[in-house]
């Protein structure tokens, strides 16, 4: 099989975008892919979305942003993880390809989950807990990570502010960064004084949520013209696990399984390992669980996660890099979309683009999205082609 | 490649299951089609789902339904494209397999549309239409359908009686399927005395809503094991098309665009002809949309859909036989998960278990359901192994 490989990006600013909708969103992401693959048009696309048919009343997705984008007819649909929705669709897209069955492929995830119809966005973003079980009982996915924040505290000895150094790290990388939410510094002294949203998780624990929307072109390598004039970026592991949904049914609340499972088979199938990767977009949808992702892909053991953000290797000059470009914390939370800019993320890293935010020598990056509390786990690796 | 076959089918009896959740439904289910398997065991599902954000205020059933089933840790997701989400989940499942990434894969149809949270079954069915430019206005689904049937009936001289023998046929066939929701005769005058819902679209030529789940496990024929206990089925074309959202983008009212591509790409992947089909699942979720469905697939020229109908060429014993056990009409409409319903069906018929439903001689059978009016349509054609 030929490698499948980046041929375009796309991406808007993470924001507030009242003046724009959702198929807008999505269609300025996926013309700018498509123009950055060099006009290459799409057969099918994958939309990576959770909250559409909750926020704007709107389902069926694929065919609306084709029709939208101007590619009206093409196979196209929705793919849903809840916030791993955009690492599914792209999953979906390199089986697709991998087949050969389809030659080249868009995806896109979206998320407007500002100015919308509905039920208000912590309610509708609580249905990707387990419906029955937690969101009816009124538990957040914010009271969930506080759970788990709290059992990590306690079984670890850690305290509040010892997850300081993700969001700090966050906020510094996306300073650079004209597409993230927040450009701020945000100093050590203002996160141990920020108040709660739910004890132990504080303001700057948690990620903002907005709206957004990224978009990919891939295709097989042998497929690139021959001018085209990017250094191409392969995909060379793609994998998706699960858990249970609700946090009581796991046999460990301090382990993601989905993640460990996930990332071992993205090592497997991309023979490397942990320490070969160049740089890490993690899911940091809250800070404990940037320390429980960097546990479950082997690059800190059970317990020390934290410390990687203490001891500054999380920075783009550190042993791990991650959030490069304000990750989820300060680039923003688009939902189902965030999947898509990590790997737009990963793509001008590894394409060596990155500016003031580059990762030094970057060849390798991994990339994994969460679903939930971790119920689903999405990995990829991607390479720089030499 | 290898033939993508049938290993087992599941479904549950279609209906208002008020004492069953969504994922007991599911369960119910994948666990028929894994025991009907040999007890094969899906190393991913794909959960073809419309209405659980809305409706059941819960996202991510991947994981949810693959960890209540007991496959805790296998890759799984939604896939969504309103009424065609089952179609749009077996055509992912069929690329999984197709890449040879995937060996065995589960695919389940499930939607809860009684007794659930959240708002009318309405209004989240009309997310499926365009929310800024017809939902919002106050259109339906039905409403959609009335207006296309409208134009049917103007353009083609035909009477709103003309479109009875859709709902006598699925009736007729629903009499001797116990996972038919109305197994009841719909006599013409029934039909011709029925209330309107919205005009001309009259109570019977529209499908009722109902809960229900179907489940498929699908693998490679070389992975079957010698013992196998059934006739194997391929299937030997997959296809997914789109077209514009909004009926009112479209070029002409009275062609399904989509449906027409997907089909049209179908028949050429199998190397088949619409004449050489033994029985055509279609989605007649309104009577016009079962007439245009016959038009695009090329059962029946433009405006010449209703005859075959009227002329009984659709009865288990005409030149195409459609809605075998009941179709949408009678069997019920579970969303979503219809086109898996649709594949368990034709399934039946090409192993010959179909009994009083069966078609005789049945070797290939088409499927073909319709995300809203007609926006997606994803195809499939399924072969007998001889």
């Amino acid at each position: 099989m030929s490698d499948i490989v980046v041929a375009g990006i796309g991406q808007t600013a993470v924001g507030e975008h009242w003046e724009r909708s959702l198929r807008e969103l999505a269609h300025f992401s996926l013309e700018a892919a498509i123009r950055d693959a060099g006009g290459m048009r799409p057969e099918a696309l994958y939309v990576g979305n959770m909250l559409a048919p909750a926020l704007s009343h709107q389902t069926q997705l694929g065919a609306l942003i084709a029709d939208f984008s101007g590619l009206r007819g093409i196979e196209a649909m929705t793919v849903e993880a809840a916030g791993a929705s955009g690492g599914a669709a792209l999953r979906q897209a390199y089986l697709a390809l991998a087949s050969g069955l389809v030659s080249v492929a868009a995806v896109i995830g979206v998320e407007k989950m500002t100015d919308q119809v509905g039920p208000g966005v912590e309610a509708a973003v609580a249905a990707a807990a387990d419906s029955d079980w937690e969101a009816a009982q009124g538990l957040t996915q914010t009271g969930l990570a506080a759970l788990l924040m709290r059992r990590y505290m306690h079984e670890h000895g850690v305290q509040q502010t010892d997850f300081a150094g993700f969001s700090v790290n966050a906020h510094a990388n996306a300073k650079t960064n004209p597409n993230a939410m927040f450009r701020n510094t945000l100093k050590p002294e203002a996160f141990a004084s920020a108040p709660m949203v739910a004890e132990p998780v504080n303001m700057f624990d948690t990620a903002p949520e907005g709206d957004g929307a990224a978009a990919l072109v891939l295709t097989r390598a042998d497929l690139l013209p021959a001018d085209f004039p990017h250094i191409p970026v392969r995909i060379s592991a793609s994998s998706l696990a699960t858990d249970a949904l609700a946090v009581h049914d796991r046999k460990d609340l301090l382990t993601l399984s989905a993640a460990r499972i996930s990332a071992r088979r993205a090592y497997e199938q991309a023979g490397l390992g942990s320490d070969e990767m160049d740089l890490f977009e993690l899911h940091d949808g809250y800070t404990v669980l940037a320390a429980l992702s960097l546990e479950a892909a082997g690059f800190a053991e059970r317990g020390h996660g934290w410390k990687l953000a203490r001891d500054g290797q999380i920075s783009l000059k550190g042993n791990i890099p991650i959030s490069t470009f304000g990750g989820l914390k300060a680039r923003g939370n688009p939902g189902g979309a965030t999947g898509i800019y990590q790997a737009v993320e990963v793509t001008i890293q590894l394409r060596g683009q990155a500016g003031s935010n580059q990762v030094e020598s970057a060849r390798r990056g991994m990339i994994q999205c969460l679903g939930g509390s971790g119920a689903t786990a999405v990995t990829h690796i991607m390479e720089r082609v030499e």
